[in-house]
């Protein structure tokens, strides 16, 4: 069964991620050899600083002129892991020309340009894999586009940033506020020196999109997804959220409307119950919660992030493609033929959770009221609280269009009586 | 890109599951031709009883020759949802000798007979998936088969019977014995009318055996799955699992041995903190944690059963068969070439909570501790209550392994100051 001329795969970038993959190829050369049906080799590794050391590495393979490895025409996969939309785009848009399938941990470019991509793949009936770009280990793409191919998925909610996950846990569990639980993750090395990708919510967006793209067989760009970071979560809100049964989790949440003409795409800190799966999700890992018409409820949890997970995700697709190349295939491609419009965040239905600093004087709590019945949205639970004149309202709505709901809270800051809107959350999983 | 053709699918069994096959091939038509890029068929149907009223299958395509289905040469795919080894067995082979592919939900065959259908499988250059066949809607044997491909799993730990899930989380919240519970998922449909195959443990070794072989690529045959059922879990066990922080779950365990040499699989009720992923998972559902050595810790939560959570594990089969069948390709077949022998039970390492009725008299403890130290069981936690001359001791051992603990509780039996021994259960999950 075993061919014995080698698959030769070129390894662009070689990082967190890419050390790693390299590491494997080498130490479970046999293993992967047997699950393929040929030996893989590592025909060169692209870099830019070529003096670093690189263990393990032989010093040949090291090269700085990525473009000249994918155009040497003896490549049956590139696995790119160099991060960013430049210069990694044109190279494997050039290693799809020069006859080699592609796999890729770049979650920004998919995001970006997955359909440039999946385009061009299909031009050169090359593969086009990506697993590990959502989620790290966390087995999810392949599920999403193969398991559940014969249903009909309705709802996608995740943890997909290690990062903020790290942080939200931390302020849940000890009580402390945003600065000082980013401060750990950062001496941890959970965040990186410059966090805004993770904790405004960007990578997430991206992770969004991908999924949103794959499970409703659309495309959804990365400006159609709605995106709140979580800079903003206090302490104060961990204990609202306490208070509710609820702990808060930045969530990347893709819809199908209940009509099923579109879908939504969005990224927020939001209140989720305690008894939700999601709910249990600690420290950096990452959890994607799935709702399928016929298969029901599923979650997937595991690593989202870290060097030798996400080489994990990345050998996972890399055997896939070298199978497909021996039998002279490709994989499933881009599936996009539901072209469902994507609906702005004002479209949303869901909940809030918001707080008010109100005057401590009859008749507040009616006028709010009036407030939220103008604007079409049902109160589901009101709490008052008052000492010294000051007085705290907080209330959480049913159900209602988010438009809706941010109306209310406009109309809400310019009551006299409303002294500030001290915090404003989304509830979600129910 | 869309063949016109349709690709001719025999259903053989109608029932839970094959009913809800039907069904969305019948309501999703237009989705799963436009994933798999050729339109599907329902070609016929195998049945039992053939005047069983069938909503929207039409008449014509009930049969109870399920052989001669299998033997029409036009089809494409033939999907076994009939169960038990006989005749689903025999029509698979026909199946492949006539050129089909076949998608099966059977654990009961492929734990039973996989090497032989995989053999037949290939002999013949056709796919044979089964998906379904291990906690129903979760995808689970493509993720361990393709996502994890190029990564070395250590051990698979789940949740893989509803059923008995069901019972066990009632005992827990509600403090019943196993009875009564028995008897709530009797009533709710949970449990069937003889329950032996769910309750001893039957069920979920079948599934051990496909874990184990999948996740180390070997072959691990059902009477090499060491089987324990959860009938003598007692309301007892549950308050000494309280009082260890734990709960308790029946779980299917496989796992490779520290050297890598060999491999284990079992079923058996265990301990385990709260603090796990798996503790939490409530009710019929099920839930798989899978360690791999680059992906670490990953887990897969989902209904374990049920018609249609079911069907959609196998149209998710379905899909992709076919679509090896337009590209003229096979997924990946049987991958066993580590060919790793199966250790008995008494090899696997594990711990012990063990409790003992014992005379309330000085000297107890240490010839009690005498005895463990003697089988070289270490102890970790000694808890002692004694009031009346009767006494209970509860030693939590550390890890040892299983011959050594079993010998220490026979040994302990022989005390005279042991008056019996009320309950042993493993620990795992730490
Ligand atoms: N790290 C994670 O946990 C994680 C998780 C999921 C996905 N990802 C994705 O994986 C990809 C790689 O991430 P990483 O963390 O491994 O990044 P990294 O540690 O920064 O590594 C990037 C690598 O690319 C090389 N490189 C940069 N520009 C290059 C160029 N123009 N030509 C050739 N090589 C170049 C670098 O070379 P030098 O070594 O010479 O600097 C380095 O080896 C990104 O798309 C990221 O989003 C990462
Ligand atoms: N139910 C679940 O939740 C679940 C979950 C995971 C896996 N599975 C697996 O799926 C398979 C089917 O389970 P199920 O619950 O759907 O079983 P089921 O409801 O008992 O249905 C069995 C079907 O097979 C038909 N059948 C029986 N013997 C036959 C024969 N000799 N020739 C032709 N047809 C025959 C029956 O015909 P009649 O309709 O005429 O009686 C019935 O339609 C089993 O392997 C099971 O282990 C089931």
């Amino acid at each position: 069964m075993m061919r014995t001329r080698p698959l030769k795969v070129a390894l662009l970038g070689c990082g967190v991620v890419g050390s790693e993959v390299a590491r494997i190829m080498t130490t479970h050369a046999d293993d992967l050899a047997a699950r393929i049906g040929a030996p893989v080799e590592l025909a060169g590794v692209a870099v830019r600083r070529p003096d670093k050391v690189r263990e393990g590495i032989a010093a040949e393979l090291i090269t700085t002129d990525a473009t000249a490895l994918v155009k040497r025409g003896d490549i049956d996969v590139v696995v790119e892991v160099i991060g960013g939309v430049e210069p990694a785009r044109t190279l494997i848009r050039t290693a799809f020309e020069h006859g080699a399938s592609v796999v890729s941990a770049n979650k920004a470019l998919l995001a970006q340009d997955g359909a440039g991509l999946y385009a061009a793949a299909e031009e050169h009936g090359k593969d086009l894999y990506y697993e590990a770009a959502v989620a790290g280990a966390i087995p999810l793409i392949r599920p999403l586009r193969e398991s559940l191919a014969g249903d009909k998925i309705n709802r996608v909610m995740g943890i997909v940033n290690g990062t903020t996950n790290f942080i939200l846990d931390k302020m849940d569990t000890t009580g402390a506020g945003y600065q000082e639980a980013l401060d750990e993750a950062t001496a941890l090395g959970y965040a990186e020196a410059d966090p805004t990708a993770d904790v405004e919510g960007y990578d997430a967006a991206a992770k969004a999109a991908i999924l949103a793209g794959i499970a409703f067989h659309t495309r959804v760009r990365l400006d159609d997804v709605y995106r709140e970071g979580m800079t903003e979560v206090t302490a104060a809100d961990f204990a609202s959220a306490k208070r509710m049964g609820c702990t808060i989790k930045l969530l990347a949440i893709c819809e199908r409307a209940a009509d099923g003409e579109s879908v939504t795409a969005r990224v927020h800190p939001a209140m989720i119950p305690l008894s939700h799966p999601l709910a249990s999700v600690r420290e950096a890992y990452n959890a994607v919660f799935v709702e399928a018409e016929a298969a029901g409820r599923l979650m997937f949890y595991g690593p989202g992030a870290g060097g030798s997970p996400t080489a994990s995700a990345v050998l996972g697709d890399l055997v896939a493609v070298c199978r497909n190349r021996l039998n002279e295939a490709t994989g499933p491609g881009e599936s996009a033929y539901t072209q469902l419009p994507v609906s702005p965040m004002g479209e949303v239905v869901t909940r809030y959770h918001i707080s008010l600093d109100v005057a401590d004087k009859p008749g507040v709590l009616a006028q709010v009221a009036t407030v939220f019945a103008e604007h079409g949205v049902s109160i589901d639970t009101v709490r008052q609280q008052g000492k010294d004149g000051e007085a705290s309202l907080v209330v959480v709505t049913h159900r209602a269009p988010d438009a809706a709901l941010s109306g209310t809270v406009e109309a809400l800051r310019k009551l006299d009586t409303v002294r500030g809107v001290a915090s404003i959350m989304r509830v979600e999983g129910e």
